[in-house]
């Protein structure tokens, strides 16, 4: 039976999700505040930007700019995202950034076809067609990504069998290219898990595949991004992917109510005040999430930035008690 | 070891919660409208109006006229709030609540100080008062209720050894009057549980007193709602107050950010999704949560009523298959 880790890996997405996802042009310097300010917080893994054509995602056409423009903090890493060839060359160009390749596939064919216009089958020899050339640029795999592990907006249901199955396609992809698969992303792409479903599907790909380390990437569309969060630490999950005051959502989901990834400072809250280490400091970060909400020009979806910490009410009660 | 329970009682205290904390009047037709849309949800309990000093809280000050427009759906238990005998009265003579009184203790006595000006112990001898008055009215009392019991603004933790002195009194405070009590209520007044002390105070209360129901009372403010909500499943819970759409927030907690109960359709959905039944119409209720957010006139929290619930989802795509 696992465990509640001791110490959980948070990986920041806030700045490529949210400035991806927000209309209206955000200025470069404002997006590079942002990541300034998450470089700040102790944040070690910071998704920047993605490396997508302008003209599908305007929002990203300054990619380059923001690359050469944030401050590098020593001990951070900073990422980027790309789709095809062309943008990792752009990842590899812009040369600030920790470029790692990932077997990706999806457990959902409807979601592909939809998105990509192929079949589970097809999207096989493209994944190894990706392995070569991440070869060719001497990048390094380590990490699988199954999309719509939980559920689908096009599919319904995904069954665990259909996990299990890309799981061991990610590892057989990688392992052809003599690269080994250390961890495993699992993603609620549009929303469908419930804590219930994380320890089902969880439970099933770490018991098939306990050499690997498991990543939820969890959206919150449905107000279930914490709980799940909680049950995938229930069941021993180390790795989460986050957004700072929950920013972004799903261009792809064919839902306008998608929401973003769960909220990264709700979720070190909850670290935080159940003794779990995550590096990061909570207040900082609630600046952060603060300053991304000044700079999309709305609110946003975190819960903590408006409520507080506890750690600051307890020093007012320090303070009153010594008054 | 407590199971996830199959079934699940929800109380809905949206409306009174709401219509409390809502600056700006709402009309009396209005609220009426909320609650008789509630009815036909399936929530078989709505605390609808409290009975409290117009000048104190002017949003409650068309009670009675509230009390006497709902319809009134035969099974659903309409319910009122009230702080004293005069409170009580009101409630009585409404004529058309269900009227249960239960024992209500604090765990924090800085709160308890701040809010009513006096000490847990010269509390007590109050709730004897309130006792008396129950009697004299022929008010039955099979609940208690444990304010703070999870953290405290004004005190910080609080003990789990002072939670377990707290029920102990409020069945001694019963029992001297001859009730006998049924539920203990755990309200996280103040929002600071998470899922760890979630399990620890009520495994802690459960264990000393194996026959009390626990209903737990959650506040959003940190986004930790249905995460402790789900943490209650997993020991046991089977009753929560919830209120539509997150209606509502918490004027006693000196913390402007303070935010309402846990959404009352997150809940449902979550539960729904993990097999639990709650006899509460999601769709419904997702009508209901968006009546709620026109009456009020702003945005109100709830996830679910933005992201839409996964049964319609899966009508889609079922329709889309078909065609």
């Amino acid at each position: 039976m696992a465990m509640i880790p001791t110490k959980v890996q948070i990986n920041e997405e806030g700045p490529r999700e949210g400035f991806q996802f927000e209309k209206g042009a955000i200025p470069t310097a404002r997006k590079i505040e942002l990541i300034d300010s998450l470089s700040e917080t102790g944040l070690n893994r910071i998704q920047i930007v993605s490396f997508v054509n302008p003209k599908a995602v305007p929002g990203m056409a300054d990619a380059e700019e923001v690359v050469a423009g944030f401050n590098k903090k020593p001990g951070v890493s900073y990422v980027g995202l790309w789709l095809n060839d062309k943008g990792l060359k752009r990842a590899i160009d812009s040369n600030r950034l920790e470029v790692r390749g990932s077997v990706s596939l999806c457990a959902s064919e409807p979601f592909l076809m939809r998105n990509q216009n192929r079949t589970m089958e097809e999207n096989i020899p493209l994944q190894h067609q990706t392995m070569r050339m991440f070869k060719e640029y001497n990048v390094p795999v380590t990490r699988g990504a199954v999309m719509a592990a939980f559920g689908c907006n096009f599919a319904g249901e995904i069954p665990v069998e259909t996990v299990l199955q890309v799981v061991k396609q990610s590892k057989e992809i990688a392992q052809e290219h003599g690269f080994k698969l250390e961890s495993m992303m699992l993603a609620d792409t549009m929303a469908w898990a419930t804590p219930a479903s994380i320890k089902r599907v969880v439970g099933a790909v770490r018991e098939a595949n306990p050499e690997l380390d498991i990543i939820l990437h969890l959206h919150d569309t449905r107000g279930m991004g914490v709980a799940n969060a909680y049950a995938g630490l229930e069941v021993g999950v180390k790795t989460f992917d986050a957004a700072v005051a929950g920013l972004g959502g799903c261009p792809f989901a064919g839902h306008k109510g998608a929401a973003g990834n769960v909220c990264t400072e709700d979720l070190v809250f909850m670290c935080d005040e159940m003794g779990i280490e995550t590096g990061i400091n909570l207040e900082a970060l609630l600046e952060s999430a603060r300053l991304a909400e000044d700079i999309v020009g709305h609110p946003l979806p975190g819960s903590v930035k408006t409520g507080g910490s506890l750690r600051a009410m307890r020093d007012k009660i320090k303070t009153a008690q010594a008054a």
